[in-house]
């Protein structure tokens, strides 16, 4: 029988120690993995992944048109390519991204592994150690590693319902610029937050840009969700509006399959130049395989409809998910509702402790991911991450219930008990978007 | 009709210019990169690029594999997994390393985007900026692009016909411990150089481990022609006699195909656990679909019968390209005679430029890599890396007839007006294998 790696290896005296990197010296696995090994337990429902519904596509209409690509193009198709990525599969994805208003030439567009590597490559190419990156309070916790992998500091600008906040924004610009602190970039996921479930409202995306734009910072506006979307057309991207000021990221992880691993950056021509020569070195290329085959996907199947099925099933959990915790949750709780992709953010009643209440819902048969990894200083503790993309609508609202009994328990303690002398953290009111 | 990038915005001021980081001033394209472009050309003998030849495989058989795998199992395979890599395709890694001797737990095996992306994570995890890597004299033009990105320094150790040559190694720390540097690790590419087509011999072997072990100096075995050798069995690799002190890199570029981009990293546990947290921060995780594959490849074909096939197609074209070199190149150039994998490393004769000349072999329909990327320090000016992995043993010998007019066309020049006045750089003799 294998052993877990962690526990096999995990207390050894780590003999390279002192050879490390500076930058690999913050990299140590997060408390809660281990937890989440057990939380794979089929027992236990988890809202805690972010893994899109990839069994709702027509599995055998996309095995037939990778045996065809092998069998009649393996040639290619099993060979390198350039790093820069496939010229029609760089045309497909401008066609993605005219949904959204963005007119884009195939040459300014860049394949990555999943649109995480585009993050790490957009770090790589900006970010010197000690440089400042603004991001939303909370953000995404693989932006987040990607920018403390290049010892990147973060500053959190605070959201609201109506996403990042304006004047929030404009309000950190100028306390750095006091400092003498120019940021690198602004790194914002406009819709359908991740892990906050709010979305940037149409009107403040021209003050964001405008805001952005006069003290030339560059925007990486990352939007794997913007075409899951419940309600009426997809949103403007940022990029739509300002070419030469923001990269955009986008990915097929949401809207074909997370296991191809095959996302992109859309950026002005210089980066654009050194995204490719930072790819080259950091993988080769792209795979071939994963790249014609999303090709063949886009080119032959109605894609567009099937993103309707995936948006349609989505909503369906998004309202399991919704309705549930209005029916369940304790007074106290309060919560987003997600006018797309796949996340609620829920703030705990006061007192209580996020990441301290997880092991206690673990064996309650529930997983959640708790808000301090959403943080790169600490904040969050008293929020979780709810995810209803992969949980059928019947688990969804069990996995609710159970959760509701866990916060009802723990309330019942503090109560009994206060809130175990952690004032500092616990219970400790974070930024984030007015939920409730 | 779409216009090269280059060419389209090549020529714009980069308004980025003050923002980049560091590391990222060095990224700029290759100066014979536009050449490459030209090169593609079906006119053009390319003797340039190290592209399997993946048209061998049953590309039927591995089409019905790819297309049952996602049609019965497309939930898995399409998903996202494990950045540490999939479970069952580690332990066939540990299956086929253990035929070069390597005896090593699937839970040390860490799956990657390619060889190239266990590069980039090991430099990633052990290198700060100014840390030096040592690496043979030439190395391989990928690892020494991995190791720029991170701002590390290489020292070049010279090898002969028999590889890195020892007391050159251990000259080479003793030099820098006496001038206060610890090298962070050794780079070797044991089997079948790249570019210089020599092997480590195994006496050397011991040696080579012993001066590492002493200096404790950890050795980076990178290995992706280990099975593609013309002569007897498999060499035992260096990490079969020091699982502490190797990481060892595996690739499936050229044992099955470079396409899928799947490679891994057998690493100590200690550097394991950093490495899973460096691929996760930088793509998440590898590509389900192409991981599966490979394990269903392995699992299911005659695997190794496979890799037979690949070696007496590449010792074929071996024998085509020594056969007319041996014919047709002028007196004067020396190359060496590779005992598997891909590449012969040709010296030019005195006086000779292969940068400059580049142009020239392009214009008579005939393309190699100049030595000078295969340094980090300027060295190669007089070498060339001539690849016989992808044409047509019948086109090998048109690409060195072509190349054989090319270099006489230099030496009548060069007899007529002298070596263009540049005895610095052209006509250097560099450190490398003793070939001839």
């Amino acid at each position: 029988m294998r052993t877990d790696p962690q526990q096999a290896h995990g207390s050894r005296i780590d003999p390279f120690v002192d050879r490390y990197a500076a930058r690999a010296r913050g990299m140590v696995a997060s408390e809660i993995r281990a937890l989440f090994a057990v939380a794979a337990r089929p027992e236990i429902v988890s809202l805690a992944g972010g893994s899109p519904n990839v069994s709702a596509l027509p599995l055998d209409v996309v095995g037939d048109l990778a045996g065809r690509l092998i069998a009649d193009h393996g040639s290619v198709a099993l060979q390198y390519c350039p790093a820069h990525g496939d010229p029609g599969l760089r045309e497909k994805i401008c066609e993605v991204m005219a949904l959204e208003g963005v007119h884009a030439h195939p040459d300014d567009v860049v394949v990555t592994v999943g649109s995480q590597q585009a993050l790490d490559l957009i770090t790589r190419i900006f970010a010197d150690p000690g440089d400042i990156v603004l991001a939303e309070a909370p953000s995404y916790v693989g932006a987040l590693g990607a920018f403390a992998a290049y010892q990147a500091q973060v500053v959190h600008v605070p959201m609201d319902d109506d996403g990042l906040i304006p004047e929030a924004l404009d309000a950190a610009i100028t306390r750095l610029a006091a400092a003498g602190c120019r940021p690198k970039f602004l790194y914002t996921v406009p819709n359908f937050h991740n892990p906050a479930g709010v979305t940037l409202a149409a009107a403040r995306r021209r003050q964001i840009l405008d805001i952005c734009a006069a003290a030339s910072l560059l925007v990486v506006e990352d939007n794997p969700y913007g075409l899951l979307g419940f309600e009426g057309e997809p949103l403007r991207a940022l990029r739509a509006d300002d070419p030469e000021g923001v990269i955009y990221l986008g990915s097929f992880s949401k809207t074909f399959a997370s296991g191809v691993r095959v996302g992109w950056a859309l950026a002005p021509p210089a980066v654009r130049d050194k995204l490719v020569l930072a790819a080259e070195s950091a993988v080769l290329c792209q795979s071939s395989l994963a790249q014609l085959l999303v090709r063949d996907y886009l080119c032959t199947q109605p894609w567009r409809e099937q993103v309707k099925i995936f948006r349609e099933l989505y909503m369906q959990r998004r309202d399991a998910m919704l309705g549930a915790l209005q029916a369940l949750m304790p007074s106290g709780c309060e919560w987003t509702r997600p006018a797309g992709g796949f996340y609620v953010w829920l703030r705990l009643p006061d007192g209580l402790d996020s990441k301290a209440m997880l092991p206690r819902a673990v064996s309650s048969r529930v997983a959640y991911v708790p808000g301090t990894g959403f943080y790169a200083d600490g904040q969050g503790a008293r929020h979780i991450r709810l995810s209803y993309c992969l949980p059928e609508p019947a688990r969804i609202r069990e996995g609710i219930r159970r959760l509701a009994g866990v916060i009802e328990a723990e309330v019942e303690l503090r109560d009994t008990f206060g809130s175990g002398g952690k004032p500092g953290t616990a219970g400790v009111d974070t930024p984030g978007p007015e939920i409730g």
